[in-house]
């Protein structure tokens, strides 16, 4: 008699992501101005498309050892030297499937069941999936936007317990746009090495930064217990191309591996030649990308920046968290009924958190054009009779 | 006061594998024969890496669906459909980074922690750490060469226990050469039926084999159990693509997505366009690269096959087990001194299972010259007194 099969309890309990689902319903219809999901709308430079065709014509078309080809952790450790002040080796840089691949590792290295991880709320939803499959418990801490949407030390301390065993930080943050300043980000750290706390900062977003300075963990002195990820996708226009990577601490770099050989063998081969291209290659391009978020930023500002909507600074990253009220049917409703009227897709707020169900995400990277009518069919939407 | 940071103990009970060992020791010295690593030694078709360079420039940079773009799991679909007479929904297809990580997502599907999976003995290290990193425990199951290194349904019977939720089949295998025959299967995948286990099938060698025919887990009938495995990478000498795939029941689509979602967000996108070359594209290549496997299959058995120490019979793959008697310090020792003294690299039996610490594994995945000169060293150390 055979039994009933079942898959895995973890997997049944990772939530579906929002902008996904809006994002899955937007494909069904034409003409979809696309605010919802976070991808640049650049080209790869075409330097290194070169680079990439040049080594696939070379024969980089083989298995490469589990944590990726020196010369690419050399690169990647010269960048992380020259922005933090500090030298980082190679032997600490762990190439992963993107940055998504790499924030897994660091929960799969950080965590076991039923231990306890601070997130920040609102979050990009997608931190939940890979911290249900290794088991963990993610716990929320608060940022507000009358605060900038920064941590706050007091609300973590009362929330860290016997279990909680990792900080996660997101500086420039997704959704909100915020970036934690050098002086903050000590305290945070400071904090969770007093804790024992695992640091596990996602700085994917460390290029974009249109206010102040950019601040790593890797320039704080809990090197011991820092697990900093980031990639080449969102600074140089590569998503497709899946390839992040992780530092980590020196008793961790067997370990990590050996996760690396057991979920992914290796990273694409291509992909880590184009990335090399990327990080040596002419550094250009980051600054024009970043002149035209600031405009594209700009453009959001003059769209959203009055009518009292728009939440916290947007001083990193491609996000705003916009204000739409409370709604009948919450902001997963609001996202459905904008993209049938008006054909715009956004991110609702609910995604993000229980709390920001009154909110939507937008992703300013799109072509400026979109983004101006896409906003002003948003505020058209939401206030029918012309606003006055 | 800070406490001591741990990692997960999930990830140090990952086993280090004895073929990376001795691959990471030959890396130090110079002029080795490399017959521990499994990888074709042939380049990727040039209309493969065509296909590739075009993608890149046309734009192929960007995210896919989490799934893999719908291009490729249908051409992936209509190979199947083609070689098992079955009809495969292409939603059913999810690609993954390599069989590696397609494997990986079987174990994260079919396994909670403390849950059981037969694996062959003796099989391929890396099932283990995967199998580690979600908490089940791996059993071993018989094969032996005396019955050409085929499962023993008997001895599976004896093996269930009512936390075994899953049994994992390798044909063609690595390390034996062995394949199972539809006949076998067929009962195999009965067994696991009437068990109520999934079937988790790494089918990763489909293309390489010589004797008989190759049968697939999907052309049997209990589909709703079944998890198969495969990829472009041995097939079309692809390795450094990372292009795997696992079939799935329609059931358990959403959740393999949202796995993939969590763990990599989706596969190198030129990658993907690669592989619709490889399976689209002329088919000649498989043919020309079995025929050029005979023959190197060919030197094997010319070489090793008169010495009694060749075990079992190479039906597939490109792999054989030769039997190098009980010796001081093991199979990893005597794998160290062949390198030492002869720069021969082989993988040490005991990393396939405690049982075979009297072998080694060779992959005669190599130029033919190489071969010969590999194996008549390692038959030299092996009877110094030059035989007879």
């Amino acid at each position: 008699m055979a039994i009933e099969l079942k898959s895995s309890r973890l997997v049944q309990s990772i939530p579906r992501s929002g902008i996904r689902e809006i994002f899955t319903l937007a494909e069904t219809l034409e003409n979809v101005i696309h605010l919802e999901i976070g991808e640049p709308n650049f080209d790869t430079p075409p330097h290194v498309i070169d680079a990439a065709c040049s080594a696939l014509r070379s024969g980089a078309t083989r298995y490469t050892s589990n944590a990726g080809i020196l010369p690419l952790r050399e690169a990647i450790a010269a960048r992380i030297s020259e922005r933090t002040g500090r030298s980082v080796s190679p032997d600490r840089v762990i190439v992963a499937n993107g940055a998504v691949g790499a924030l897994y590792l660091a929960a799969v290295l950080a965590l076991e069941r039923r231990d306890e991880v601070l997130i920040p709320d609102p979050c990009w939803p997608n931190y939940l999936g890979m911290f249900r499959l290794v088991g963990a418990e993610a716990v929320r801490y608060r940022q507000r936007p009358e605060n900038g949407f920064l941590p706050d030390l007091g609300n973590l301390q009362e929330l860290v317990s016997s279990r909680t065993k990792a900080l996660l930080l997101n500086s420039p943050s997704n959704p909100t746009g915020s970036v934690i300043p050098m002086e903050k980000l000590s305290g945070l750290v400071e904090f969770a090495e007093s804790n024992g706390l695992y640091v596990i900062s996602d700085e994917i977003y460390e290029d974009i930064v249109y206010e102040g300075e950019f601040a790593s963990v890797l320039e704080c002195d809990y090197q011991s217990g820092t697990l900093c990820v980031s990639g080449v996708s969102k600074g140089y226009a590569m998503t497709g191309f899946r390839l992040g990577y992780i530092v980590v601490p020196d008793r961790l770099v067997d370990g990590s591996r050996a996760v690396i050989e057991s979920v992914a063998g290796c990273i694409t081969t291509v992909s880590q030649h184009a990335a090399i291209s990327a990080l040596s290659g002419p550094q250009d391009g980051i600054r024009e990308r970043l002149s035209a978020y600031r405009n594209k930023k700009q453009i959001v500002l003059d769209t959203v920046g009055d009518t009292g909507r728009l939440l916290g600074r947007l001083q990193g990253a491609f996000y705003a968290m916009i204000d739409v009220g409370e709604r009948v049917g919450g902001s997963m409703q609001f996202a459905k009924d904008l993209l049938q009227e008006k054909a715009v897709a956004v991110s609702p707020g609910i995604t993000f958190g229980a709390d920001w169900d009154h909110t939507v995400r937008i992703s300013y990277a799109v072509a400026d054009e979109q983004l101006r009518s896409g906003l002003k069919a948003m505020l058209e939407f939401l206030e029918p009779q012309g606003g006055n």
